[in-house]
């Protein structure tokens, strides 16, 4: 079982930020930067394209609505988007909020303090629910 | 009118993957790795996910298709996907065939010769069309 099946199942504690039927999003443990968001199917699939059509369209329905709020909770000028997998063998798209095309730097990543997830957590909810 | 909307009107030549009503794939013309392709929306929107949802939906299905042949084109365990933004204003969607997470790196990105692009277009119209 991948470590993001852990989260969905509440086995693993996470910054939760979006729940459907389908689809499970989260702030990554490690933030690229501040609002780093990952968003997945809730299927454990390995490789985005071999996630079924019906399940991979609803996440990316719902990165476009995630990925708006958490420019709204950022106030980055862009969010870019990757699915990159060479690490947790379960498909994720990454949110991350970019001032520059420096900023998709995964060798950036880091902790926050706890105080501060839950800020920027609360912050892109609350753009998601009132858009 | 972007680079990329001359490129779907024939204006600017290009090494043409894919095309449909909503959607038009090519091989970028800096290469990140050989068979580094772009896929777009053919309305000129600048950011994902201000997409219409039916064309960016649209182009997702298409991407797990032209996915799946770039990686059969390729050989290479994984192909990552990246939309990013800064530099031309009309969304694209990169897959970019990838060997570790250190060939998702933008600044390796260059010219090939003509031949060894037509090469790969082949290839990768070769396994779209026969999967």
């Amino acid at each position: 079982m991948s470590v993001f099946t852990k989260i969905i199942k509440g086995e693993l504690p996470c910054f939760k930020i979006f729940e459907d039927e389908l689809t499970f999003a989260f702030l990554a443990l490690d933030q690229v930067t501040l609002g780093h968001t990952l968003v997945i199917p809730k299927r454990e699939i390995n490789h985005w394209f071999d996630v079924p059509e019906f399940d991979y369209i609803q996440m990316q329905k719902n990165s476009q609505k995630i990925g708006r709020a958490v420019q709204k909770a950022t106030g980055s000028p862009r969010v870019v988007t990757a699915v990159i997998g060479f690490e947790v063998p379960h498909c994720h798209l990454h949110l991350i909020p970019a001032w520059s095309i420096g900023d998709l730097n995964f060798g950036k990543a880091k902790r926050h303090p706890e105080g501060e997830m839950i800020r920027i957590q609360n912050e892109i909810v609350k753009a998601l629910t009132t858009s």
